[in-house]
Order: C-alpha cells, then structure tokens, then sequence
C-alpha cells in the first residue's frame, strides 16, 4: 500500500491505530465455540466494531496455524472479509518469515499473492538476500524486526558492535538494499531510548510499534520521540483491546478500549500539528 | 528425540543424509499434477525410495504455505506418512519461527503437538525468551540459525562484537539457555573456516548443515571440521536429490543421488572410526 494511503487514513481517522487480531480460542468468549468457525466469528465482530477506529489489522499468523488447516481457512476468510469490505484498512501479516531467497520467495508468495496482505513482518537474521524477495513486490511493504519489545532483544539485537548495536547496524545497512523505501520497523515500544537515534537514520520509514499496554510500553513518550512529519508510527495494540470482554458484549468493549486509545493518538496529532 | 536414537540410526544406515522436501509444483514431474494431490504424490514417492539411505526428513514449510490450504493437507499428510511408517525416522520442520514468548507457545503447539515434528528450526534474533518455549518440549529438539550458508550471513550473523562474531556470541550464551541439551545447531555448509571454533564452543551438539551441492559446500571438507564422537552432524540436501529426475522414474533418480551421498558418507564413518 501507498504510504501516502496510509497518511491520508491516520488523517481522516485521527488514528494510527493497529488492532492485534491474535486469537485463542482458549481465551474468546465461550459462547463463541458452539459457531462453526469461531475464530472468524470473533474476528468479523472485533472488525465491524473497531474498523473505524483504527486503520490496520495484524494477524499474528502463528494463533492461526496452531489450528492447522481450520486455523488457516479462519485466516482466509479473515484477510478476505477486511480486503472486501473496508479496502482502506492496512493489513499486517506478522509473520516474522525470513530465508534463503528461493525459500523468501514462496513466502512472498504465500502472503502477497495467495492471501492478498499489504505487508509482512521480516526477520532479519539471514540478511539482505532473505528479505529482498518481499522487497521486490512495489506495491507491497515489508517490515523487518529491529529492535522488539521483549526481554531477549538484548540477547541478540543489543550486542555492541564496533559502531554502535547490533540493530543499528541492521538499520543502516537495510537501507542499502534493494527497494528499501518498501521497508517499514518493528521497534517495541518498552524501547525509547533508542528512538531518537533511530529516527536519525531513517527519519522518513513507518516505525510499527508492539507493545503498548500488556508489555508495558508508554504511548505518550513513544509518540513524541518516533513521529515525523508524516505522522509515520503505527501502534499496535492486541490483547488490550481483543480480550477487553468476555461475554457477548466484548465487541463493544473491545470498540471501547480502541475509542480510548483512538483518543490519545488525537490529542497526539493535534498536539504535533498533523491534523 | 533422544540424541541416542538419531546415532544408532546413523550407524545402522551407514548414512548422516537429510532430505529435504521443498517441493515446488512448477518443479515436480508434470505427469503429477494430474493427481488428486500432487505434492503428497511426490513425497510418498521420494520417501518410499530414499528412506534407507537418509535418516531425516526436512520440510521446508514455505513451500507448503505457499498453496495455502491445499498445501498443509499435503504437509500434514506428509508427516504423517513418515511418522506412521518409517518411525526411525528424524523429522524437521524447517519453519525458522521465532516470536514473543506467548507467540512461540503457539508455534511450538502447531508444529510439536499439532503436526508432530520431532524438531523445529528457530530464528534466534529475538533472543531467550523467544527459543525457551520450543526448548521447553523435552522429548523435542530445537534446531536454531546459527550461520547460514547464504551470502547475507555477512549482514548481521558475520558482524564483529567485543568479543568475536554475532553468531558466536549467540552460539555462546544460547548454552545458558533452559533446557538448551535440546539444542541443535544450523551451521551452512559454505561456512566450513569457522567450524573448528565452533565445535570448541559446543563439541557434543548436533549441527544441521545445508548448503552442500546447488550452494556449493564441500562434503569432505565439512565432515573433517565438524564431525564428533557421536557424530554430531546432519547434512542436508533438497533440491540436488530431489529434482535429479522429471520423468516416471523420478523416485529412483532421487533414490540414486541418495545412495551416492550415502556412499561418500559411509566412507567418512569409516575413516572417522564410528562403524
């Protein structure tokens, strides 16, 4: 997607929201188990209660084959239900795929063609030839890991190399690569002490940011580190918003919990002259 | 599975080869794609003609998600098929998955539980917390990226920190990881200047090692450097065995490249003293 697409959406939703769809069905409403497909049930609802507060979806691939084949056909028929009826909607593949080229290759495939996904979330371990087959498709954004939200990103991504962190280097170097203004980032938000020095490499790339909420990051000082002048940070938000409630009203408490954020992230446009 | 019974499999068959079924419509014989399903067709086929010559299978997971729904019937059915018939066998899903800790749960309970494959292999960038929910299974193992054969290896796995490499800083503190005896190692075959440093770091575990053939690594060479009193490697060949025929006989070209590698490895058991 067109990030000036995704520009005019943050403006005219005052939003730059990401609803987590990662669903299990060991915590959706028990009501819900006696439908034929209750993960679709569950996604159709949050969706037609929470599109217009937000302005992408993630599907967090793994909740999804933890089901096998009815986990995948609930995948289908999710991207399929968003792609049809609210085409303006973002959709984030959080896959964290990533190989050899000939292995990247299908699964660019699998997620850019056969489901139809904007984009897709890239591990970088394997380096520039194992992501630049998502790269090649124009039309499509890839958004690698560089700095998460968790614990173990220190075990890894913090390493101190001779210039800077591990990460860092990573960053750097992604911009070398082939169609690289298709790159977006993942950089978790319990991490903002790096934003600023993140934002100095790449001040124009979409930031997607995990980790507001559950995992304990704050919206308010991520937002004034990592935004620019093209708003150009998406939060995402799962468990905080899906699970808000438990019986048959949970969509709605679900559309109250994004409203809420929905809300912050104004004021924080308003407050930085985006809107 | 346990270490044991991966070695006296490899001493009974005289034989350390891996297959690898990354099976690719648009390369598998074309009188197949008339059959009902045709990449379980080929499979049963390949592994009916090789399973006395190699002592693993590797599924590469991409090229199943590739056909969507379609696809994990065939890989589903696939690793049933081996694990219904040829138990001896060692199976890998070779998914490269790694995420959050609540995230990695779902994986390991997709491919452990769900599909049950004896092991998985990780990408590490995460860190700890994101392998330690695969190491948890402990009649499983975990296979994670390590230096892969491929020419981006350089980009982030080949960087110099204080102390050496990102590779090997991660080689080094993945061993203070829980349950990290069920660790193994993906080690590309392309790489063979660092393999003595590496056995020095983990002399017993077991390394998975691509790349010998289409990428171009040496059999000799690799086995001299990394082979260990229980001989400690897996090698695996995809492409080079499985697509060495595209007639009717295709499962006796594979069989013979097969029995060729087999023969090359026999003689380096012998001359290593382990038959």
């Amino acid at each position: 997607m067109e990030v000036l697409k995704i520009v005019n959406q943050i403006k005219s939703k005052r939003s730059f929201l990401c609803v987590g769809l990662d669903v299990d069905l060991e915590k959706i409403p028990k009501f819900l188990l006696d439908k034929d497909d209750p993960i679709f049930e569950f996604n159709k609802s949050i969706i037609d209660n929470t599109h217009m507060h937000c302005i992408a979806y993630k599907l967090n691939i793994a909740f999804y084959e933890a089901y096998g084949i009815k986990g995948w056909k609930a995948l289908e028929k999710t991207i399929n239900y968003i792609n049809k009826n609210y085409t303006e909607i973002f959709t984030i593949a959080d896959a964290k795929r990533g190989d050899i080229g000939n292995t990247s290759r299908m699964y660019a495939k699998s997620f850019f063609e056969q489901l139809n996904f904007d984009s897709i979330t890239v591990n970088p371990y394997m380096g520039r030839d194992s992501v630049e087959p998502f790269l090649e498709y124009n039309d499509k954004n890839t958004i690698i890991l560089a700095l998460t939200s968790n614990e173990g990103s220190k075990d890894l991504q913090l390493i101190s190399t001779a210039n800077d962190y591990v990460f860092m280097d990573l960053i750097k170097s992604s911009k070398t690569w082939n169609n690289s203004k298709n790159l977006m980032y993942v950089i978790g938000a319990t991490k903002t002490e790096y934003l600023e020095e993140i934002r100095k490499i790449i001040p124009d790339n979409f930031l997607l940011i995990p980790g507001i909420g559950a995992q304990g990051g704050d919206l308010k000082e991520v937002c004034e580190k990592a935004i620019n002048h093209k708003v150009g940070i998406i939060i995402n938000s799962s468990r905080g918003i899906i699970y808000s409630g438990n019986d048959e009203k949970f969509a709605q408490a679900a559309e109250k919990e994004a409203i809420s954020l929905k809300k912050q992230m104004e004021e924080i446009l308003i407050d930085s002259k985006l809107i």
